[in-house]
């Protein structure tokens, strides 16, 4: 069965229920021209928006719906993450292919609701169009913070500690297997798996980072460390030096390279979609930051450099040799 | 040259001027993990999405990169004038497959900033991202609206006058001349066309009813009256019966089609995209909603119906017939 067989509204009726998490605020939801809801008292606003489209950003045949749904709004609460806001309201967009079945895009939305529900997000409206060719989803999330609270990428100043939430490269070992069809048969191959496809957005850690008043710029790892980090450095007029031994690598990612025969830290600079937060705290508040961290999320906060005034990004080794690091994403990595 | 050459963050500063048009309350624009705004004070936050796709929505050699930037954002803001709502913030996401030209992407910007400008709405943010094959526009509006005065589907009820607040059926002529290659050489064609290219959002007149207090329902003329007169009469758990010598046809319309031997009603009933503002006035406050409108705009209301308690779409003719109407829509029109 397809979208053909039942309508626009009749697939609407089948995955409406489950869609309205959290009902508080709601006054419109699914059904009307526009969604409508009451903004948080007090605060602003946050709107972000992510498109991903077949043979791009995945291969259909290999993700499931279900992945494929959690995914595609991991991204977008990830980016909410980032501003220090809390997730409210998703909107999603779907431009359906003749050959896309009615069960796999309800399990697009069974990956969605059930993301949607242990971040307390609804799935307020959207749009469900045809395609000619590829799978197109486009999820819009708004969010709110509070203005005094909010993370954006353009306050680090020099002497700040950069850091992160997690670690890095995971997911692009994950991609790795996916695109290679490995199946992951071991413990570790399943955890980089699982990295990659069902990434966990970071919206407790970034509302503890928002609420601790220390952390200066923040933005989630979504494109590579190196490319992210640049966008912090780019949009706060500052360079900044990470050290290389620093950088946290999983156990997970260190047997897949050895496996491989590939550079973990290479994986870490330029893997991307790790969706761990990356920020900058101010020296004299980082001590208190570190701490209450660690004690609510039962991980440390890894410091991986700090933040420079040259302008430049740069990697320093074990024996404290300082080169220049080029900002690199995904859609430019060259693996081994 | 195309997007490749420039790339994604390029192309985002060469776009960035023209998309701030009302930088009042904007706290973060283009530029971050998520645009942050102030709510409008005591207000509902409005949000509607699109996503249209090349082949399905529009043939990109058919259509400007200025018309299609222009239709794109209109649809969205037509949905926000449908709820009563001011229009405030526009996200847009694009993908972009690799033959589409920057010349063209520019244009489509230069199509949405214009139409950005005169509704006094931003451009705060969105995705640019590739694609394999087709072009793939999503555009997500956020908008506001004093909760007693949004306008919904469900309200109208039996006695209720339904009305519209323009032509309807233009645009289903324009798409044909469109779809048929015939240049619109005439002045009758031109303006055909151009309901068609460049539609009208009615923010403006549906401020004007929400304010009235009067209006029971309303709904924006996307897919077609019937079909949307029926989302209103489905919503509302009502009838709704049509008089058919009082739909509003314009002069173009009956040029059009009796130079092609087609029937105007039809073109009216199912054409869909005229964006005009169907809805629904309860009886005691009509006279002074109908005054007050043409005062204001210059242009009467067109009464075309009302509301009965039969739970269906019913049609009645000139000389008093009355039959049953079938809701249907742009996608199940055939012409002639």
């Amino acid at each position: 069965m397809t979208l053909a067989d039942i309508g626009e509204f009749g697939f609407i009726d089948r995955i409406r229920q489950g869609c309205l998490i959290r009902p508080q605020s709601v006054i419109r939801a699914i059904g009307d021209d526009a969604a409508a809801y009451e903004p948080a008292a007090g605060e602003l606003v946050l709107v972000t928006t992510d498109l991903l489209v077949e043979r791009v950003h995945f291969l259909k045949a290999a993700t499931s719906g279900f992945n494929l749904g959690h995914k595609a709004l991991a991204v977008n609460l990830s980016d909410i993450a980032a501003m220090g806001g809390t997730a409210r309201q998703a909107f999603v967009g779907i431009a359906v292919p003749e050959s896309c079945s009615l069960a796999y895009l309800e399990d697009f939305y069974r990956g969605m609701q059930s993301l949607a529900g242990e971040y307390g997000v609804n799935i307020l409206g959207g749009d469900t169009t045809a395609s000619k060719n590829d799978l197109a989803i486009s999820i819009t999330v708004t969010g709110s913070v509070p203005a005094a609270q909010m993370l954006c990428r353009d306050g680090a100043r020099p002497g700040d500690r950069i850091c992160v939430s997690g670690f890095l490269g995971d997911s692009r070992a994950g991609l790795h297997l996916v695109l290679n069809h490995i199946t992951p048969d071991t413990p570790a191959f399943r955890n980089l798996f699982q990295a990659h496809v069902l990434p966990r957005p970071c919206l407790a850690e970034g509302r503890f980072l928002a609420c601790s008043g220390a952390v200066s710029a923040a933005i989630d790892v979504s494109d590579g460390l190196s490319a992210d980090l640049w966008q912090i450095a780019r949009s706060s007029r500052v360079g900044a030096c990470l050290h290389a031994d620093r950088i946290p690598l999983s156990k997970d990612l260190h047997r897949f390279c050895s496996h491989f025969g590939y550079d973990a830290l290479e994986y870490a600079l330029a893997g991307g979609e790790d969706y761990t937060l990356l920020f900058t705290v101010e020296p004299t508040h980082f001590q208190a930051v570190a701490q209450g961290f660690s004690e609510q999320f039962g991980n440390p906060l890894h410091v991986i450099g700090q933040i420079t005034d040259s302008g430049k990004l740069e990697i320093e080794s074990a024996g404290g040799r300082r080169t220049p690091l080029t900002p690199s994403g995904w859609n430019h990595f060259k693996p081994g």
